[in-house]
């Protein structure tokens, strides 16, 4: 299993008046993740997305442990934790700078094409990239 | 079961390249759906955080259906799912104008002193709130 | 001289940990202001959008004069401080609940094509909107 | 004249529907070009912060020259324009990969107490800081 790792400086613009960082901004930051993770397998989503192919959410759960401030440094932990024909599930750990787990997480994606939101399987798109996920995947299915 | 509607005007920092409402912002219309939940029933979130409690979320899942776009009004439900001495979930749809679903979730969260963030019971903090939540919640515990 | 009005209901997430709003969510509710306007004089800016049609910022000046903060209701003011062919500055008062004033603001947009960025001039998009806006400048070019 | 230079990855969640970066959040990245010029001669803001003081914005100003996309890296360089007893005026450029010119902008800080937003001079925080200031400023007060 390829687990992916991107440091975050948590931005001033990213907390709240908690005095911590706002739950929803986790979401980008796993966005970043996914975005790295591509990245260091030798692929790019940004180029995905100019031949005419999106990767929207369609189901996401987290789980917040403990909370991030400002002026901390926070590391995404990356991986697919499953890889099928229409479906992908990324896994997430998001750490404090000790490797305390300040929360968890796991995303749902599919892709589809820009214009019409229809899926469309990654293997016609991209076989390399459909094969390195399926080899990468924590879970086969 | 009481159920809360506020509607949201789609604003359009909220989009994203796809054209579509960036996925992380339906987490903060969450927010402002049990805020007027809070608002509906005669109590107020400000003023709790006022006097040293907030309520972060614990936990939190997403279904993701329907994009919203630009220019539409969104419309989100909010309930008490079920609510016990330290635990608190709450549902919401998320709508488009035409009644369809944009979007399922549930948060879990927990009350905390905001100086120390260790939970405290809402019913030593406000027990008529308490009461309340506990008289409206779908799911008694 | 029209001056619309929009009342923003502050949102948490629009807050930082000064417990404040963040100065940055000023310009968004400056879009917010601008977008009442042209619904005010009965026009449509995501309808020119899907014309092809985009109006972003080229240049903007805020001062901040006292911070807002979460659970208060924003009122922002918005007209049109000068139209030319091609430039069109908006004028903006933000205020507190007392009327005392949080922010003033100016924003200098023009239309562009949207495949292009070419600048594009509104008297050949939208006739009457132009009329309109030359109609209720506050300084006339 | 000291320039401090912070590289920028451009988050999707930063892109709207125009296709390119929200005009709002080159405001949160000149806030992490001036946490970077902190960082850069030996401060720390956080620190500063943790003390009971806080620098709001009173007043900027920034023109955007040429729209960045998701997928580049923006360079955001940051000095002191000018800095006198209670006025400290930052000074931005936000470069293309290409060096081409993003945005430029100003932006004019004052040093307050936390707790009652009254101005503080940074010569009796922190007589270091100011005499670094004073010492790398662009313009002399």
């Amino acid at each position: 299993m390829f687990v992916s790792e991107k440091q975050i400086e948590i931005r001033y613009a990213e907390t709240d008046q908690m005095g911590v960082v706002y739950h929803a901004n986790y979401l980008v930051w796993m966005e970043i993740g996914r975005t790295q993770l591509v990245n260091d397998i030798g692929f790019n989503y940004a180029g995905l997305e100019e031949q005419g192919y999106i990767s929207p959410v369609l189901d996401l759960s987290i789980q917040y442990k403990k909370a991030m401030r400002y002026g901390q440094v926070a590391t995404v932990r990356t991986w697919v934790e499953s890889h099928s024909k229409l479906k992908t599930i990324y896994g997430y750990e998001i750490l404090h700078e000790d490797g305390s787990v300040a929360a968890t997480a796991t995303s749902l994606h599919t892709l589809v094409k820009k214009d019409s939101f229809r899926p469309y399987p990654l293997s016609k798109v991209d076989p390399e990239w459909d094969t390195k996920y399926l080899e990468i995947a924590k879970v086969n299915n």
